[in-house]
């Protein structure tokens, strides 16, 4: 019988080329595919997993979330204890679950939260250099803190994106932004119904770049009410950009 | 005229063959050597590094400490920078300081502490797979706890000593040891006037062996009376092994 098996995966995406499969490169997608490949001996039709959104290289996930469709008889509990064992380190599927045919981890998918981690201090710890953008200049975060408030609710955020990107609309909802300050780091936490093409590096970049006074505090408001791309600020590097969690409506609860 | 410089080094252990210089091997004194001669070219003589202690294989620090004897112009704060202008990432020099020259990092260090990390839960994050030792069974973390209490003290822990070692006295002092459990992981401090060799790592893996109920809480009392390193455990992996901190006698706090 065929079943739609969701899969929950953390991975540091330090050495792949992003989600995305691509013919000779190191991927997160291709190296999942192949592990399924391998536990999944007795499937004849190709696997295509389909996730609730790519994520670039270098960037990590704590809770990644995609789903493919198999006749596999592996328990759903065992199918993360197999996968695992085809797996190298730094790909993780934390949970494995059967879930509803109907259900699709891309499109099904309610709202994300990323986090974004900046290391401020003089020296980088070696313990941050694959997961942080590192600034040694002193950042106002009262001001990085402030110029927030305004990406809340629904706006176009059509400066907010890089250039070439090719969407159906440019709107999006953000619930929540917030910045935590664990000296020597600052995390952005940012949860929205989706983001548009680097739309959490452009943000957390323009926050770097208002901390450090290079763009003042107003420039998001800015942004949204001209939607040029050029009122904020750099792209800040892909290796600070975690994806956290992904939710679903209801339908998976029960 | 000729300085005594003193180190304080950070280092992500993983890519290195230890702290010692070994011809053909990417050691951490190696690199920070060469590092040094790139800085202070006009040092015609060999620089020699004594450390406060050798770290094995895969061993990480957060705060070891080394020093050099050199002629150097530079002042002691742009040390700090130039040096890690020159060093990977994964080795940071954290501060620079000139200090007397009767000062011996090695000799001086009047306590260490140490860190073990071990994560306990069914699935090890990508995140720690460099940083602790994975243990997927249930551990008992209050025998775990109990067992640590006896090792207080000044004793000798001739049975807490890899076999082989060649050391004058296998009297050491241990000033503190404690258990911190954040959930799902188990970190272990302890702080001393010396450790023999792999006696953290034998320490951490008794933990886990207790942990799992393989050994009972009172075989740490008992090797500490026998004497016999068959009392223990298991030697845990050093990739969970951190050195936290040394710590100097007054001289060096005026």
């Amino acid at each position: 019988m065929v079943k739609n098996i969701k899969l929950k995966i953390a991975y540091d995406g330090t050495g792949y080329h992003g989600w995305q499969t691509q013919p000779g490169k190191n991927t997160i997608q291709g190296t999942i595919e192949e592990a399924i490949y391998t536990v999944m001996k007795e499937m004849k039709q190709k696997i295509n997993l389909t996730v609730s959104g790519r994520t670039d290289s270098g960037v990590h996930a704590l809770g990644q979330i995609a789903n493919f469709i198999s006749d596999t008889n592996i328990p759903q509990d065992k199918i993360k204890i197999a996968l695992n064992a085809n797996l190298p380190n730094d790909i993780r599927i934390l949970e494995s679950e059967i879930v509803p045919m109907e259900f699709n981890s891309r499109f099904d998918a309610h709202d994300k939260t990323y986090m974004y981690q900046i290391y401020n201090d003089r020296v980088l710890s070696p313990f941050y250099s694959r997961y942080s953008c590192f600034v040694p200049s002193r950042l106002d975060f009262d001001k990085m803190e402030e110029s927030l408030k305004c990406i809340i609710g629904s706006h176009d955020f059509k400066g907010f994106m890089a250039t070439g990107s090719d969407v159906k609309t440019t709107v999006r909802t953000i619930y929540e932004a917030k910045l935590i300050y664990e000296r020597p780091i600052i995390k952005l936490y940012i949860t929205g119904s989706g983001f548009l093409y680097n739309m959490v590096r452009i943000i957390a970049g323009t926050l770097i770049d208002i901390g450090k006074g290079i763009k003042g505090s107003e420039c998001m408001e800015e942004a949204i009410k001209t939607k040029d791309r050029t009122a904020l600020g750099q792209t800040a590097v892909s290796r600070g950009l975690f994806l956290i969690s992904v939710n679903y409506k209801k339908m998976l609860d029960m």
